[in-house]
């Protein structure tokens, strides 16, 4: 069913674009969806992959140039002309065309929107291009099928008919008044078992869920996740109807939002994938570990500054991995089921509330831990001060590397910031850092050295 | 637009039951959507929640249970007889009633299948029952419009007329043969603009993306995601058309196994939130957290293994922390990567190729790291040779790191395991282990204690 990507297929294409068999690639591509295709060009050349978008019509190529990884389309875009590039933009949903504008350099932009054959379209690709990526109207299309409140059922038809045409999934039929705002909603179904002299202020559903031009993607996300819808409006600051997000968008933003989240828990900076150059990838991973090393220094300084005790203490230096790590592993579980709760709009209640709970969890669990610890180093070494010392300091450790954990996402969070940067390689390094810095601390208090 | 749960709401329905204001409460909830009814549920008393359930009608009350946590559905199941949970079940989806059945005690099973009113709606739950969860057989629901392929225009728009009743979203409706067997699908766009005397044959697209109801979850996810689908049938083995799965479920199968991969990376066990109790979270966290403190008893074994070389060697221990975290750093990002690439499908090529890939790039940012660290540590103590160690060994532990977690995760996969077990505290202890015990090997080979 889906096209398998073998090196037989890519070795056929690379020969037939070699000896320009123009019509058997024609004929190749035909059958293939638009998302296969894209695949088949992230794996050739760029020069193959223009080829290819120069070689099919642009009705076929626009959706391709959708799927095709943004290294890709930027490469490609950089051989094409503005004209051809304006040739894909008209073929393609404003809400797509907008992305792609959005992705050229300054320059290109402006000569490829005045090169763009509908002025509609342009016009409206404009519109949606002064709206935040991350936002509603970033994410929406102009493209949707909507009749006036007043009309009868066969009025409605007929113009659906017509402004169907340029819309690829009917979801809902939205209903306006007048002044272009939005009243309420349609299905094709409603429509189709209700008799044609029916007035549509009598059919339609006044109940219909809406986001705002202004509300952040995730929350949309959210919305549709929540009351599984398929679609949704969007409406301005007066209630104008202005455009729609359909479902498939918004699992693109879970998908990606997730992934963002998981790679920054992993300390990589940028979107990357397995699939990467060793130098992008280096350019996304080494930030972080940089930053791990700093720390990895920090911990260094720390335990310099105690070392006249070490002759003595020995047993409290080969106990310090344990302590970074635990303060570690605490502070990273900690971090992410805040960081989750938050984008699932789940943190409910004061901060306050919360840090108390945190430190209750902390203080069970550290408990829990340090009993083993202490029973282990006891038996081990007989040294009962050490041992208590010890573990005294892994529990605190653990109640403070909860506290840092549970605390700096939810700062951030009200602050406007994404909390998801306070996870991964951050929360580990600074929590080894105060781990390390009050195991020490804790230990020479206990144990007077 | 979305229903906002104050206090005062809580405080309102609560008061309502206590007083039994039946009527009242019944008009409240009547205009709110059965995913916000859900949530004051989650926040009543499990005894107000079943007043509420036994109150309202089945087919607001059924929505309702699914959209509830699922420890409030559990509960409210236990205080709901067999009888009446078979009245929600009357008025489910096969996919969800399925999906309910299932998380009954075994004893309850019976008795509730026993009880459902429509036999047909039984035997189809029954059926759906027999699927793996995770996979296509076990998301889809029976609940989809078919139409014969012989049939004309007319006979289809009459019949689906019929059959759409029962089916809450209409995508495509689905063309099959005298069989059963799968054909092609029909768009409500298509059939609207047909002539009403047109043979379905002539006008079905025979081009239709489907999955077999043996997938994986993860894999039709995938799928739904590519093509841009909103709804996909489901063949059995022989082709037949069994059930249709639709992009609502997939949603939040996307979620589910994001939100499960984040977590297992932070080292939680199990699906907690924030909002769960002080004794969830403990069972969730507690085991990783278990590992990690045998993880750092293993490190103190090394070390202390290591320990006459103390005094004159004193700073090797104090970068001991450093390099367990740049080991910990290190691995996270590999196995990341890798981990993500697995579940997007992106990891291509052979493992070999991978692992010498990830060897050097990780002795490519091992190199810039150490050479960082060579630096301070030569400006700082002044020895050279001890610097020299750290750095190297630095190196060879920022490699083997990298490896360990590039190839663990692939390994699990192609065994059929979830690779994103071997993430997060898994990687970091290891990675601790095996990094301080390559730094001491190495160390003791260059500076020679």
């Amino acid at each position: 069913m889906a096209l398998e990507i073998t090196k037989e297929l890519l070795n056929n294409v690379e020969d037939m674009i070699q000896n320009q068999k123009d019509a058997a690639l024609s004929e190749l591509f035909a059958d293939i969806h638009h998302a296969d295709i894209a695949e088949v060009l992230d794996e050739l050349s760029f020069d193959d992959a223009v080829y290819i978008i120069r070689l099919l019509d642009s009705e076929t190529t626009s959706d391709v140039l959708m799927e095709v990884d943004e290294e890709v389309r930027e490469n490609i875009f950089e051989q094409l002309s503005t004209k051809e590039i304006a040739e894909e933009i008209d073929e393609l949903d404003t809400d797509d065309a907008a992305d792609v504008i959005a992705e050229l350099p300054e320059e290109r932009k402006q000569e490829v929107i005045q090169q763009i054959e509908d002025r509609e379209h342009a016009k409206e690709i404009v519109e949606l291009l002064r709206y935040d990526e991350d936002s509603a109207g970033g994410l929406m299309a102009k493209e949707l099928v909507k009749v006036n409140e007043n009309w009868n059922v066969l009025t409605c038809v007929k113009q659906m008919r017509q402004q169907a045409e340029y819309v690829t999934r009917v979801h809902s039929i939205y209903v306006i008044d007048d002044e272009g705002k939005l009243k309420g909603r349609l299905s094709l179904k409603d429509l189709l078992m209700a008799s044609t002299r029916a007035k549509i202020s009598d059919v339609y559903i006044p109940n219909v869920d809406f986001v705002n031009v202004n509300d952040k993607a995730e929350e949309v996300a959210n919305i549709m996740r929540k009351y599984d819808l398929e679609a949704i409006p969007v409406i301005d600051e007066l209630g104008v109807l202005v455009g729609r997000i359909t479902i498939d968008d918004i699992v693109d933003v879970i998908k990606e939002e997730a992934e963002k989240d998981y790679q920054l828990a992993a300390g990589i900076t940028q979107d990357v994938d397995s699939e990467d150059s060793i130098w992008d990838l280096t350019k996304a991973r080494l930030p972080w570990l940089f930053l791990g090393l700093i720390g990895g220094v920090g911990a260094f300084l720390i335990m310099e500054g105690f070392h006249e005790s070490f002759s003595e203490n020995a047993v409290l230096f080969f106990f310090t991995p344990l302590i970074a790590a635990m303060a570690g592993n605490v502070g990273v579980q900690s971090s992410a089921i805040i960081v989750q709760g938050l984008a699932n709009d789940d943190v409910k209640g004061s901060i306050k509330n919360r840090l108390i709970k945190e430190m209750l969890l902390a203080a069970l669990n550290g408990f829990m831990l340090a009993l083993v610890l202490f029973a282990f180093i006891w038996g081990y070494s007989g040294e009962v001060q050490k041992a208590f010392a010890i573990s005294v300091s892994l529990i605190v450790v653990i109640i403070v590397a909860g506290l840092i954990g549970t605390f700096i996402p939810l700062f951030l969070h009200k602050r406007g910031i994404d909390p998801a940067i306070a996870t991964g390689p951050f929360i580990t390094t600074s929590n080894d850092i105060f781990g390390i810095l009050i195991y020490f601390t804790i230990a020479k208090m206990i144990i007077g050295f």
